[in-house]
């Protein structure tokens, strides 16, 4: 059956919801909601492999690590197993995290939920109703005044058996109730059973009950998700005895937006998974929504700063891996293999730690961070700067540049870059897929014949500098005798030149017959730790015009410019221009 | 280095648009949008192993054949072998597909760019230029109004090049112009950059220009970006002669709703990727945005009919694996492991064939569909039903009776759903992971002893019925006697009742000197095409209060009943309750 050709005899457009004066998409985001991880549930429960004990104890302890104050651990009543670890959970938890357990509308089960928490510090008792259509007349069949009549039993009975129970008083409580599915569910309905579900709680503004409006299913663009929540949460009565619940899906690939704009709308706290793991196509990711508060300024009261840890702990326990392009934490997303990224990337880099410089000096620790194609320094969540550019065929000069000034310390200059970037990009159709850093590092000490570690060995040279000496002649006038080896026959040649640099090229074009134009001239010294050697970098022309890089690196500067050019002589050698 | 307390000090909050009259949250999408795919060119450009030129024909022809118009290829003035798939698709594209290619604003690659088109049918020449305050000064180090004369520039040799060149008229150009990146641009100078290259272009109603407007790098939450397009739609002059594109990354993992958000605000095209490829978290997702429309009624004019061949061809080219969560073309996207959803999809689905049924009797091919947790029918893009429920120890009843359902066709009675739940949940526990469907359809059938082979092979059974014959001693009573087997031994038994099963459970109690009594009785014909058998499930209640199903198979349904019986004795030995 293929896709039809007019799907609107199947399927509906969601509706509009009527909120003239809606507040919303002129707001912004200033502050982190109550967060609730559901990993150990709805995680959980949609996993092919679901965790074993001591993998879900593993995963609690690394939401505890990363400052989760509320975690869904269970559904207790629904097998051995959970209820286990929920005991487990009640038992080791610290005083301030809430532990949360699910039961359906169902009082035995709920009796079963209650005792799994007995002792506990601060616990949540969550429960959950068909209130959509839907669920209500195809899974349930239950009329709407059924449905909250069920809804007042069972928070009755919560209550009973919790904040009512004398037995019960060592234990902070809270409710939590969810219409399910809230995203398909008419509004003013399930605006009226979760009012008779309060009036049978009896929260307050000190201790108030939680209201889950779950997108079970996302169903619409979440422009429509946050107008449903700002009709609720401008509807409601008693608003300040509420905290407002998003428990968004990602059918639509939309759950991010959903809970950021439904934030917007009024809500107070999120549920979701680490990198959106849950049913079907997973509930919201909460290192995602968290790390895009981050980046806007607002503190998340959720510590990603190592998070290859967390991926780590995610991936043992889920068995499902964080995606490649997965916001933040996905290997790909701090690299840039395209030219123009990496040479963005590259001189952003450099303007920073320009600023940052300037900020010292004005005894300032921090400056704002404005990167090309990086919203976020991956420094900040334990990702290093170096595995940010990788080099592909399709990468252009800044790519391969930054990988060497990373790794061997040379800052290469721009024609240098734009040179050694056309070897690369040969290297790489030949190889058919990236090279890594340590084969760009090699491919450039052999194409300009570098004697990088100073241990004499070249591969391939033909030319070589075996000594020299230098003197004065004449005010203003330097010549030059030195040694070099041609092949395996050492020679002897002498130049004089108004520098020294200038006197060894005149020694060689003498020699040799050709004539070596000094188009560009650049030196540094190898950073702060290697400031005993130099790195020189000449461009000469030729007299049929052509041109040739090469580079030198010795202790002396002077010896570095001699070696560029013997690094030069062997290039024209290897490609038959000499 | 550690995340910021106070993040304030180094990322700042997006501003906001200001837009007062904010049209687009009221409006709802009615049709698909003219649709770019880039996944030759954003997309391959990003990739560790970039495709080869076999893997790019294979890509091209799955993108033609999906239904894309317009296909960005390559970037034909970075290396030679991007210039030659541009030919290749110049010279195999169906007449009416565009070949894009993007080059930047450099007059030397631009006119090998144009040069790579030379004798297409359509093509599209697209250049970019960095309007963004980060990108000009960090990067390009131009000012505002050198950025602009260059755009104009650049359009102005395009144009030369193009639509003004006698001998390109074999040709129908488009142009699109990028202003990048246009989130983090100032608006008011994005419109301005843009009035200046549309004015040089002198685009027609007939023959618009296209404005893309990249979101490079997405920056902040997707009503912002949709705030931001609006703004663009509405202050551009001539807006009947703009294609207004969008080019959405997904940085904060909002990329499809900042697409979809900003097509309510007027825009008419999106660039993206299958399965969201692209430079670190990759372009918006064209399947999900397409799949979106399609379950909200809307034809989105791409075809994902089979879209597992998508995935194939997508997996193979990028060598990235589509994630087991991506919306609808995940593997675990139509599972659902939890037994309550389970349980709903299972009384969803009998919902819908009872509707189909009905709507067979109107005539009508079609009905609306209303599915818990499944907004798309999975078969409308080639999937099917038989994986949508998989299950593992945190499944209920519903999912294995489902498996049961669909592999042997016997439709198990509610309460026969739940005893053999839970033995499924015990042999889950043990296994550690998932069962297959053959491993739950081994276990059913060894749980309850059935002969479904009629091959008269049943595992470990005690009681065995041998043969039976059935008479009418007086009106309303039924005699049986009957040949069952009990381990090795042949025994003879008889009995009466006011039916056959109750003569056959009236002959084994007084041998067996026990009390069966009958609880619920259920029976079925196995399907339309297995007519010939019966299946029948009876619950017995003992003296002791226990009770137990039994399940029998036969071409008889008399025989099927007693057969149950027989089921329930093999069961109750093995339990060691007889």
């Amino acid at each position: 059956m293929p896709m039809l050709k007019d799907p609107s005899v199947k399927y509906r457009a969601f509706p509009q919801v009527n909120l003239p004066n809606r507040q919303w998409p002129s707001r912004t985001l200033t502050k982190a909601p109550r967060w609730l991880s559901t990993d150990l549930r709805d995680g959980n429960q949609s996993l092919p492999d679901p965790m074993s004990i001591s993998e879900k104890k593993l995963y609690f302890a690394k939401l505890v690590e990363v400052g989760f104050k509320e975690i869904e651990v269970a559904f207790p009543s629904a097998s051995q197993v959970d209820f286990d670890f929920t005991r487990f959970a009640v038992e080791t938890a610290p005083d301030d995290v809430s532990i949360q357990v699910l039961s359906p509308c169902r009082p035995e089960l709920i009796k079963r939920t209650v005792e799994s928490l007995r002792g506990a510090k601060r616990a949540t008792v969550h429960i959950y109703l068909a209130t959509s259509d839907c669920f209500r007349n195809v899974v349930f069949g239950l009329t709407k005044e059924e449905s909250k009549a069920l809804a007042v039993k069972c928070t009755e009975l919560v209550r009973s058996l919790t904040k009512d129970d004398p037995t019960q008083q060592g234990t902070i409580w809270d409710f939590e109730f969810s219409p399910e599915t809230f995203s398909d569910t008419n509004s003013d309905y399930a605006i009226e059973v979760c009012e008779a579900v309060k009036n049978a709680w009896e929260p307050t503004e000190d201790h108030k009950i939680i209201f889950n409006l779950p997108a079970t299913v996302e169903m619409a663009t979440p422009n429509i998700y946050a107008d449903q929540v700002e009709y609720f949460a401008t509807n409601i009565s008693e608003r300040e005895k509420i905290c407002i619940s998003l428990h968004p899906h990602n059918d639509r690939g939309c759950s991010v937006a959903a809970a950021e704009l439904a934030q917007l709308a009024g809500a107070d706290r999120v549920e979701g998974c680490l990198f959106g793991n849950g049913e079907r196509t997973g509930n919201v990711d909460l290192v995602t929504l968290a790390l895009n508060l981050y980046t806007q300024g607002v503190t998340p009261k959720l510590d990603f700063s190592d998070i290859n840890s967390v991926i780590d702990v995610v991936e043992k326990c889920n068995k499902i891996p964080v995606h490649a392009r997965a916001p933040y934490g996905g290997s790909l997303v701090v690299c840039a293999f395209s030219g123009s990224h990496q040479d963005a990337i590259k001189k952003g880099f450099s303007a920073h730690e320009k600023k940052l410089l300037e900020a010292k000096e004005q005894k300032k620790s921090h400056v704002h961070w404005e990167m090309p194609y990086l919203p976020l320094d991956p420094a900040d969540i334990g990702r290093t700067y170096e595995a940010i550019i990788r080099v592909n065929s399709q990468s252009g000069k800044g790519g391969s540049a930054w990988v060497i000034l990373r790794n061997l310390e040379l800052d290469l200059p721009r024609g240098l870059q734009v040179a050694y970037s056309k070897v690369v990009q040969e290297r790489a159709e030949v190889k058919g897929q990236e090279l890594t850093n340590e084969e760009l590092c090699d491919l450039f000490i052999k194409e300009y014949f570098i004697d990088y570690q100073g241990d004499d060995k070249v591969e391939g040279q033909t030319y070589k500098l075996i000594d020299y000496s230098i003197s004065t002649p004449s005010k203003g006038t330097k010549q030059i005798n030195a040694e070099i080896q041609i092949k395996d026959e050492i020679v002897k040649i002498e130049g004089k030149g108004n520098g020294q640099l200038s006197a060894f090229n005149d020694a060689l074009s003498k020699y040799l017959n050709i004539n070596l134009n000094v188009k560009h001239y650049h030196e540094h010294s190898l950073g702060v730790e290697s400031s005993a050697k130099a790195a020189t970098y000449i461009e000469v022309t030729l007299s049929n015009n052509k041109t040739r890089w090469g580079v030198g690196v010795h202790e002396d500067v002077s010896q570095a410019s001699f070696l560029s050019l013997i690094s030069i002589l062997n290039g024209l050698h290897r490609n038959g221009d000499i």
